[in-house]
């Protein structure tokens, strides 16, 4: 069953893997050289889909400085469209809204090169950024230009221990035609358990049925990735954090600790029915990490069948 | 091994039975059945020791109103060397030191009724209260008088979430004379495995021994009596309220969670060599409720072995 079928069936078990494209401005020979590696890693996984980031300056969100630079990359349908091709699997290109005019999004939304993708759209990193198209106008544009694309939205458990209503949202995105739901890294199994409880028990006594939510999985290899895990707003608990800091072996500790909150989470949905999936990246780019996440991706995979 | 020795060696695995006296000014006859059903209850249990809690007055600490009114009770010491004295075990008689003058709790603590008996001292509810002993002349007026007496404090893991400093008061009171900790009613893994983790790694770096902590452990039978945990301070993770009050049988899950609960903190203080214990009591008075907290006990026995 291929990714938008799996999407519109609510299914369980939809696994992609996500990337961020080489910055901008790198020599077409060095871009496909990462492309290259890239492929090479991720061919012969059983994924459903790729991910593919719009990394936008997150600086408006934070007084905190940036652990690590902010760089534009390239765009990411460009890219693998002329790179990733070999990959034969649908793409999720994401879209910042507020990062480009509504002919730009018209454009993409219209592409031929979108036929069998997918996008998610992404909204400013926080209220004081200023955006061009807001998330409003962005999806009532794809509602009138490309309805049939599949759509996702972006979810933060975290923002659902302060507020209480990342539910609400995730309904409303719903309403606004997204039909899948990326979550951002997670790290606190009881925050994102908060969430799809609220979201479940909600979703039962509205009548409404529930759209997957990819659990983003993410291996931290030292402690300055924990530091900009942690400046993306990703809540690491405690005990977790001091466990990481003096285990010997952090990365291969991240691993372990992604696939038992995975497993812990995936039996929590289980038993309500929540369709569940999970979306593996590696924030940072050492090959270590990398490679991290692909022993990862292998343990989620088993999980799945 | 006995309780005292237990809590000198610092041993993994000391359980406890916690309940509150009968009501003060209850008829005699009527608190020789009451005596009789807990005696009744306990004598075959294999426990290390009996709490008699000593209970407060907390309005001050909050302004939401007490879900269950507040009644004196007996004499936690007076009651169970009156009424249970069938039950060989050492008892654990809490003591909130701010309601006692400095002889009544010289009394206590050079009582011959105490000779193989511990004691918990109990601060204030809140800063408002009025005492008429804080805690440090209660701990110097015991270190004075009665050295030897093996003596507790009590942890809030809970307020950890918010302040960090839980395990430093922890490490203080140790410095002040207690030798094990007897926790808040925990439903919060989380919350408890993160003090734990500051407590066993501040050990660590300062060459302190831990002392036993005693986890709490309470079954909860109605959304009146979970109303009421949450009023005295206990979390109560947010899914985890949601699964409760949709349940069935609220009480069979409780019990349920509490297992789990238990055995996934075990699990993380095994590996740390935390010494760990619990206490297992029923906040509510309910026969179905104080039943399920045997089972619960029943329950947790087969984990220590």
């Amino acid at each position: 069953m291929g990714l938008s079928e799996k999407i519109q069936q609510r299914e369980s078990g939809i696994l992609v893997y996500g990337i961020t494209p080489p910055k901008a401005g790198t020599d077409t020979e060095k871009v496909r050289e990462i492309a290259n590696k890239q492929i090479e890693r991720l061919k012969d996984l059983d994924l459903d889909g790729l991910i593919l980031y719009d990394i936008q300056d997150e600086a408006s969100r934070t007084q905190v400085q940036r652990p690590f630079p902010f760089m534009e990359t390239l765009d990411g349908l460009t890219y693998s469209k002329e790179f990733l091709s070999e990959l034969a699997i649908p793409k999720i290109i994401y879209r910042s809204a507020g990062k480009y005019q509504p002919d730009e999004l018209t454009d993409f939304l219209t592409s031929p090169d979108m036929d069998n993708n997918a996008s998610v759209f992404v909204g400013a990193a926080s209220k004081g950024q200023s955006v061009t198209l807001s998330m409003r106008e962005a999806y009532e544009l794809k509602k009138q230009i490309n309805d049939d694309m599949p759509l996702g939205g972006v979810t933060i458990p975290e923002r659902h221990m302060d507020k209480g209503d990342e539910h609400l949202r995730v309904f409303k995105k719903m309403e606004a035609g997204c039909q899948f739901f990326v979550s951002q890294g997670v790290y606190d199994v009881n925050a994102c358990k908060n969430f799809l409880s609220d979201y479940y028990y909600h979703g039962k006594e509205n009548n409404t049925p529930l759209a997957p939510i990819l659990l983003t999985l993410t291996p931290c290899g030292s402690a300055k990735t924990l530091d900009f895990m942690k400046w993306l707003g990703i809540s690491i608990p405690r005990w977790l954090e001091n466990d990481m800091l003096h285990s010997q072996d952090i990365l291969q500790k991240s691993v372990d600790v992604c696939v038992e909150s995975w497993k812990e989470i995936q039996s929590f949905a289980k038993e309500k029915n929540i369709p569940l999936g999970a979306n593996i990246e590696s924030v940072a780019t050492r090959k270590v990490e990398i490679d991290a996440s692909i022993d990862l991706y292998h343990q989620i995979k088993t999980t799945m069948s």
